[in-house]
C-alpha cells in the first residue's frame, strides 16, 4: 500500500533542504531542485535499490543527475537516505566541503560529475550497457534530466544508442519545468514534443504530472516493466511550492529567501530506509591468453595496427578490458579486439560524445574501457573528456591518424591539436609511440593507469626501432642516438622520431653529432633527462606549434638553471592534401628541416 | 519537359569521374560518391540556382556536402557545371591541387570545409537562418548528408533548430546507402527510421529511390514548395553502377579499378548550364549608433558585462554584426546585444555545436557572428572550431566564466583548458582582457579580425585599471608597473593582472621592484616585449599549466639569445567549490603566491 502522504512530505523536505542549503551559502539552484523534488522523492522511497553503505556494489541501481545544477536536491536525497548529516548538508558549496556546487565523486554516492548539460544520459547509457552486456545484473539506471538539456545533440546520441542496445534497464526522467536559465525552453510544456521524439527513436514514453506522486509511482512501475528504454516526461513547476518564485522566470541559479521554508511547511527530518538490492555476482569473462605481439627491428608496422594487436592481447590477459569505437574500427584497428573478444566490444557508430560517455559509464562499474577514433575526431568529445577528469574517471583513449603524415585525406582528418587538448586535461597521461614494440608496451601500461590516458597513433607504417623486450615507463624517454660530442639534441615523438634519426644520420655524415631523444611520454614528460641534456635542442612534432611536444619540453626547462636554446619545429600553416613525405616537408618537420634547424643552432653556437 | 535521360547520363558521368579521379591518385571515396550521383545530378541540372562566375553572390543557392568524403562527386559536379577543367579534375588529392581529399574553400565554389561528419547540416542551418532572417533572400540551402552521420548528435541539434526557426529554405538530402566505413549503419535501409525521427522533430520527410531520377525530381519539387524544412531520404546503393563493388562492404574509402568506367558506359562530357538566380539585394539593417561604454578607473565591472555592453555598441555601429548564444545570454551578457538589436540575435539554446556551426554558416553570407557561452562549454564545440579553421571562416567566440575565480559553482563550470584549446587552432587570435575598457577595445577590434578570434571573460567584477581611451592592439601587451630596478617581471592576463598588481604593491613595500606585464593578447603574444625584459619571469594564469599563458611566454622566448628563468603559476590540481579568493589561493595563483614566487627568484639570483 503506497504511502502517498510520505512521498508528498518527502518531496517537501527535499524542497526545504534545497532552499536551506542554497540560502545558507547564497548561491545554487534551489528552483531547479524544487521542480524535480517529487520525482526524486518517489524514486528514493519506493523504486531505487541501493546500499548506501556499499556504494560500489555491482548490484546497486545507479542514479545520475544529468541536470547536475540540481545539486541541492542530490544532497537532500542523501540526507533523506540517512547517508549525510544535517551538519554536513549545510556545508554546501563551502571551501573544502564534499558538497560541491555541482555533484562530483568526491562524495561516495556520486558516480560521475555532472554540470555540463547533456552528459548524464549518455553516461547512463554506458552504465546500462555494462549492466546488460558486461555485468549481466538486473540493476536499473535512473537518469534525472532537465528539459533544457534536451537541446544537446549528445542527448539524442544517447537516446539512439539506448534504443539500439535495447536498454530496458534505463529510465530517463525528464523534468519539464519549462524554464531554462534565461527564459522558456524551445518547447515549454509541450510534453508531446519530447514524447514524440523519443518514441520515434524507439523508446517508450510516459507523460505525467510531475507533482502527482501517484502518477510518478505508476510511471516508474511502467518503466520497470517495459521491455524498452523508457522516458518519464513530467510536467513540473520550477520553484514549485514557494509562490513567490513558482513558474517565474528570473530565478534560475539564485538562492531564495528562507521565508520559503515556512510556506513549504518547515523543516522535516524524514529518513527513508532505501531498500538494498539482492546480493548478486557480476558476470566474469574467461581469460583468453594470446601471445603479445613482437615486431622485428627493421620491419614495418603502423602504430595504429600495433595498437589493435596489443589491445587484443591485453583483452586476452585482462578480462576487465573492454573496447569501444566510433565506426572506424578498421582504421584504428580496434577491430582486432572486436574479433578476439566480441562480447567486450561496443560499436558506438559516429557518435564520439556517446563513445566517451559510455566509457565513463562503464568504468563506474569497474570496467577498463579503451575508446578509439581518429585523433581529429576526439575533439568532438572534448567536453566529455574534460568532465571525465572532474569525474575522476579512468578511461583510455586512442586517437589514430595523427598529423599531416596521414597524407591525401587532408586537414579535416588530421589530428593536429590533440596533444594540446589532452595535455590540458587534469591528471592526464599523453603517450605517443613511434614503433610497434613501443606501442605494445604503452598499451599494456595503459591498462594499469588511473585517470585519463591518451595514446596517439600514426596512419602510415613506420620502422620498428626498438627490441620487443625494451621497457617504456610512463614519464620516461629513450635516447636513440648519443655520443660525447653531441652538439644538439633533437627531441621527437611518434612519426618525427624517424625523421630525427634520418637527420642524425645525414648530420653525422657532415661531422655533426646529434643526440636523438624519443619523448614517447609527452605527459608526464621526462623533465629530468631534458634538464640534463646540456645542448641546444630542436623539438619536432607533427602537431600545431601550440600546446604540443615543443611547449611540453619548454615547460620542463622553464625554471631549470640551464635553459638551452630551443628551436620548435611544428605545423604552422593549414596543411593541404598530398603524399605524407610532401606534407612533412611542407610543414617543415621532416629530416631536411630538422637537419637545417640543427645546422642553424650549431653555427649560432660557434665562436665568431 | 524534364529530360530524364540527360539526368541519368549526368549521374553516370559523375560516377565515371569519381572513379577516374580516385583511381588516378589511388585513394578517395568513389563508392560514397556513386551512391549520391543521381541525387546530385538532378539537383545540378534542374534545381540548383547558382552563378559559378560569382560564387559569393548573395542570391545564390548554397550547396553543402555534409558527407565531405564524397569529394570526387563534388569536383565532378563542378566539372559538369563547366567550372572545372578536365585537367584540373585529374589533379585530385595531389600536392598543391585545389581539389583536396575533402572539400575546402580553397575552391571558390566550396563555402565550408567538410569531412568531419555531422557538421554540414548544422552549418546549413546557419546559412538558412541568414537567408530567412538576415539577408531575407529566397535562396535555398541544399545539404547532401550521409546516413552514417545521422548518428552524430549535432545532426539532431540541426534538425531541431531548423524546425524551430521554420527553415523551409533548407533541404537535407540523405543518401541512405546503408554502408558506413566498417559495415552496415545502425538502421541500414530502414528509411522509416530516419523519416519518423525527422517528422517527430517537425520536418517534412519524403522517402524515395535515390536512383530514380523522376522520383528525385519530384521530391526536390515537393521540398521547394513545402513550408517546412524537408528531408529527402533516398535509398541508394553504395558503389552504384559497378557490379563488383555495388552494395558490397569493404569498399569504403578505396579507389576502384578503371574497368568500372567501361561498365558505367565510358567517359562523358556533359556540361550543364546551371541557371543563375534572379539578381537580388540582401536586406541591410540600419545603423543604430550608441555611445561606446567608458568605465572610470577604479570602478568595478566584470569583463563579461563589458563584453555585452561593447557588443551592443559594436552592433549599433556595424550592421553586419550578429550574435548567438547558448542559452546563457544573461551570464555572458550577450543579452545586452539582444535587447539592442533583437533582429540580429539568435538563441541557440543549449546546443553549442549548433551555435558555432550557425556562426560558420552565417559568415559564409558575409555576416560577422559573435557567439558566446561559458568558456568551459566552448569545449563542446571544439571539433566545430577546428573545422571552422579549415573552412577559413571568420567567427568571433566569447567564453565567459573562465577559471577557478568563478567560485562556488565548481570545476564543471570553470573554463580551464580554453586557452590551450583555442591557441591550438590554426590562425586563431586569443584575447583575455582584465578590465572593462580593455574589453571594449578588444571587442571592437574583433569586429575587424579575420579568422577565428576568441575572447575570454571573467565572472566576477574587477577594477578598471585602464583609461577609456587607451589602445590595445592585438599582439600587444601593457606594462602596468615598471622601474629601472625591476628584479622580476610578472606576466599576467585577465583576473591575474589584479593579483599581480597586488603582489607588486606588497613587494614594493619590501623593497623589491617588480614589473607587471599584462599579456591581454595571448595569441599572438607580444614576443618582442617579452624578449626584451631582461629579468626572470613569473607567469600567472587562471588556467591549467598546459598550453596557456605560461607556455605561450616560454614559446616566445624559446630561441631568444637571453632566456630568463620562468616560474609558471597555474592551476595544477582539480579545483573544488569555494569563494573566488579561496580558490585563487588554493590554486597558487593569487597575490600571495605571486609574491612568494618572486621572492624565490630574487633570492636564487642573489649572490651567495
Amino acid at each position: 500500500m503506497p504511502d502517498l502522504d510520505l512521498w508528498r512530505e518527502l518531496g517537501q523536505q527535499l524542497r526545504v533542504d534545497a532552499v536551506r542549503t542554497s540560502a545558507h551559502v547564497g548561491s545554487g539552484h534551489p528552483t531547479s531542485s524544487m521542480s524535480a523534488a517529487d520525482l526524486a522523492a518517489v524514486l528514493l522511497a519506493d523504486h531505487f535499490r541501493y546500499d548506501f553503505d556499499d556504494p560500489k556494489s555491482p548490484a546497486n541501481d545507479r542514479l545520475v543527475f544529468s541536470k547536475g545544477h540540481a545539486s541541492p536536491l542530490v544532497y537532500g536525497l542523501f540526507r533523506a537516505a540517512g547517508a549525510l548529516s544535517e551538519d554536513e548538508l549545510l556545508t554546501y558549496r563551502e571551501f573544502g566541503s564534499r558538497l560541491e556546487g555541482h555533484p562530483t565523486p568526491v562524495l561516495p554516492w556520486v558516480d560521475v560529475a555532472t554540470g555540463s548539460l547533456g552528459q548524464g544520459l549518455p553516461i547512463g547509457v554506458g552504465m546500462a550497457i555494462a549492466g546488460k552486456r558486461l555485468d549481466r545484473l538486473p540493476f536499473r539506471v535512473w537518469v534525472i534530466c532537465g528539459d533544457s538539456e534536451m537541446a544537446e545533440g549528445s542527448m539524442w546520441e544517447a537516446i539512439e544508442h539506448a534504443a539500439f542496445y535495447g536498454l530496458d534497464n534505463l529510465t530517463a526522467i525528464i523534468d519539464v519545468n519549462r524554464l531554462g536559465q534565461r527564459g522558456e525552453t524551445m518547447h515549454g510544456w509541450d510534453l508531446a514534443s519530447y514524447s514524440d521524439r523519443v518514441r520515434a527513436f524507439g523508446w517508450h514514453a510516459i507523460e505525467i504530472d510531475g507533482h502527482d506522486v501517484a502518477q510518478i509511482d505508476a510511471a516508474y512501475k511502467e518503466a520497470e516493466s517495459t521491455p524498452k528504454p523508457t522516458a518519464v516526461i513530467a510536467k513540473t513547476l520550477k520553484g514549485k511550492g514557494y509562490s513567490k518564485v513558482e513558474d517565474q522566470n528570473g530565478w534560475h541559479g539564485k538562492a531564495i529567501a528562507e521565508e520559503a521554508i515556512q510556506e513549504l511547511g518547515g523543516v522535516r527530518n524524514i529518513t527513508v530506509d532505501v531498500p538494498k538490492p539482492e546480493p548478486s555476482e557480476r558476470h566474469r569473462f574467461e581469460p583468453e591468453p594470446q601471445a603479445w605481439p613482437r615486431y622485428d627491428v627493421g620491419s614495418e608496422v603502423s602504430t595504429r595496427k600495433a595498437y589493435g594487436e596489443a589491445l587484443a592481447a591485453l583483452g586476452g590477459e585482462r578480462t576487465d578490458v573492454v573496447a569501444l569505437d566510433g565506426e572506424v574500427s578498421n582504421s584504428t584497428f580496434s577491430e582486432l579486439f572486436r574479433d578476439a573478444h566480441p562480447e567486450r566490444f561496443f560499436e558506438m557508430y559516429i557518435a564520439e560524445q556517446q563513445m566517451v560517455a559510455a566509457a565513463v559509464g562503464m568504468q563506474v562499474l569497474g570496467w577498463k574501457p579503451f575508446a578509439s577514433t581518429f585523433a581529429a575526431f576526439m575533439s568532438r568529445a572534448y567536453d566529455f573528456v574534460r568532465m571525465a577528469a572532474v569525474s575522476r574517471a579512468t578511461i583510455k583513449l586512442c586517437g589514430s591518424h595523427a598529423g599531416v603524415s596521414i597524407g591525401e585525406d587532408g586537414p579535416s582528418q588530421m589530428g593536429l591539436e590533440d596533444l594540446a587538448a589532452f595535455r590540458a586535461v587534469s591528471g592526464s597521461k599523453v603517450l605517443y609511440p613511434c614503433d610497434g614494440n613501443q606501442t605494445t608496451k604503452l598499451v599494456r601500461a595503459m591498462g594499469d593507469l588511473d585517470g585519463i590516458s591518451y595514446l596517439r597513433t600514426t596512419r602510415s607504417d613506420t620502422s620498428v626501432v626498438y627490441e620487443p623486450d625494451e621497457e617504456f615507463p610512463v614519464g620516461g624517454s629513450k635516447t636513440l642516438r648519443s655520443s660525447d660530442d653531441d652538439e644538439v639534441t633533437v627531441v621527437a615523438a611518434g612519426i618525427t622520431v624517424h625523421e630525427a634519426l634520418k637527420a642524425a644520420d645525414a648530420l653525422a655524415g657532415e661531422g655533426t653529432a646529434v643526440r636523438v631523444l624519443d619523448c614517447y611520454s609527452v605527459k608526464p614528460i621526462d623533465a629530468e633527462t631534458l634538464r640534463r641534456l646540456g645542448t641546444p635542442i630542436v623539438t619536432v612534432e607533427d602537431h600545431w606549434a601550440e600546446g604540443g611536444l615543443g611547449e611540453a619540453v619548454l615547460a620542463a626547462l622553464a625554471d631549470a638553471e640551464e635553459r638551452p636554446q630551443v628551436t620548435v619545429l611544428a605545423v604552422r600553416e593549414m596543411p593541404r592534401s598530398g603524399k605524407p613525405a610532401q606534407l612533412l616537408a611542407a610543414a617543415g618537420i621532416d629530416a631536411d628541416a630538422i637537419a637545417a634547424a640543427v645546422r642553424a643552432l650549431v653555427s649560432a653556437a660557434a665562436p665568431a
